[in-house]
């Protein structure tokens, strides 16, 4: 195992600064140098959605990698076209591995987002996880959706970093650090890896895995008509179960969550996803045994 | 004195929710009835950016009020149009006081924005700090700008509600709570004032008047290329003295506060501004003696 070209990548949604302002910071201070051995290259991913500090102009940049969208050459939209082009330059010369910075107005401190069950990753998101305080391993495994589209699909190592809460259109000092934090560890394991190194890392590590979302009331005219309850907002991986209040509606209602299994809600109150009119996801904990050669995934065994 | 006729306008900024969803829940609510007496017309400021989530669509709304502008019929915007039809909407029936409601991404609590030196607004707004917690009062007088351009010039009485931290694009349950009972205590001030009550209030309030903004450091090419130190992050109204750490540069210098007086930062990495390069504004703390007929402004004596 020997990973040598990296790319990192910042802005792929345009007004998540914190990537675009890290990826300018890293090209001003001869990264590359820090990290002799490694061919890191630094791309800005949506250039004019940043220009325009807009999450994307005609598409989600990070929903438009899907296989058949990156052969589809009659895809007009500025999106479409700007997936090709990062595939292109992933392609040439052959990243390993790719880093896609993210940031959410959700309260979901660092997240690793695993997006194939590639064992090297999730031994990399547990050694993460071991050294970045309030981090998570949030899987999304192919299953969830008929077809991936996200840029991480593009390389078989890496993971999506998801770092907040931090409004859009600002960078700050914190979820800053952070992200850059968790690239260095990301970087320092895959050096460890590369001389054949064996890094400690725990057997067994939580993982939440992708279930479904759960979209906001809406009224008649299909408006959200509800807020986030107050007993939900701001509690990202923490376990909701029957009878908990959810959201609060304009007319004064309170609604309740109705799955009989524990679950544990992510991106919740997620600015990014009001357009879809999505209140926030939900996951379920499992536990995923990283000593076999392939990650076996088990069911978590809920005790709250 | 008698306020029979008031405006609430909820976004007129298109991606501050807050406003927009309140209104909403207020038409549900026969708000009306609860204020027997009162006439209130409950409006949206900018529907079309509210629809897109952004702050405005050809310029801002807020700044669209300008005398000049609402008489100059060739203007081609969506806003210089939409201030029109506000202000022909305030004008009949002739409309007192005016509510405008704001969300900010900085940590500004409740803030009281008054844009003329009305002795009425300022009773009001000691009444509202008196009993809202985390409430300052934020004055931008006319000589601050060449010409007022704001919604609130509209009427003589009212002011601006300003509440954070909040992200664009959502709302939260706290500060749509914060905002939703700062419009209950204007209204219990005007019942009273309207009965020929006089609602007990300090002789003398503290109050922040505008001076200046203060831009953020930028390269060759005019990018933005620093971040708000982390000392002076959130840390709106708060005393800034000369040497205090105010920036963190891309290329790793820290810059720090050179005025020789000491003032009071306020919009501390506000997303609005940032297409404006701004990174804060700087008031002064002054007093205002409310006990005579006519607000007088006072030097606040600094012992900070």
């Amino acid at each position: 195992m020997n990973i040598k070209n990296i790319a990192i990548v910042g802005g792929t949604h345009g007004n998540e600064y914190t990537g675009v302002y890290l990826i300018r910071k890293l090209r001003i201070n001869q990264f590359q140098e820090k990290w002799n051995g490694l061919n890191i290259d630094l791309l800005i991913g949506n250039p004019k959605a940043y220009e325009k500090c807009v999450r994307f102009i005609d598409h989600d940049l990070n929903r438009s990698f899907g296989k058949k969208d990156l052969t589809d050459f009659e895809l007009p939209g500025y999106e479409a076209n700007r997936a090709k082009v990062i595939s292109q330059k992933i392609d040439s010369p052959k990243t390993d591995f790719i880093i896609d910075l993210h940031t959410t107005s959700a309260n979901m401190g660092v997240s690793i987002i695993l997006v194939n069950d590639n064992i090297y990753n999730f031994k990399m998101a547990s050694y993460i996880k071991s050294k970045i305080p309030n981090c998570h391993i949030y899987y999304i495994p192919t299953e969830s959706y008929a077809e991936h589209h996200f840029l991480n699909t593009l390389s078989p190592y890496g993971f999506a970093l998801e770092v907040g809460p931090i409004p859009n259109g600002i960078v700050r000092h914190d979820i800053f650090n952070q992200t850059s934090n968790t690239i260095n560890v990301a970087l320092e394991f895959i050096n460890m890896t590369n001389s054949g190194e064996n890094p400690e890392i725990n057997g067994a590590i939580e993982v939440f895995k992708h279930r479904k979302v759960v979209e906001f009331p809406k009224d008649k005219e299909g408006n959200i008509n509800a807020i986030i309850h107050e007993n939900l907002q701001d509690k990202d991986y923490q376990p909701l179960k029957k009878g908990d209040p959810i959201f609060s509606t304009l007319e004064g209602e309170i609604v309740t969550f109705e799955e009989d299994e524990i679950l544990y809600p992510v991106f919740i109150n997620a600015a990014a996803y009001y357009y879809k009119n999505i209140a926030f996801s939900l996951t379920e904990k499992v536990s995923v045994d990283i000593k076999e050669n392939l990650a076996k995934i088990m069911k978590w065994n809920n005790k709250s």
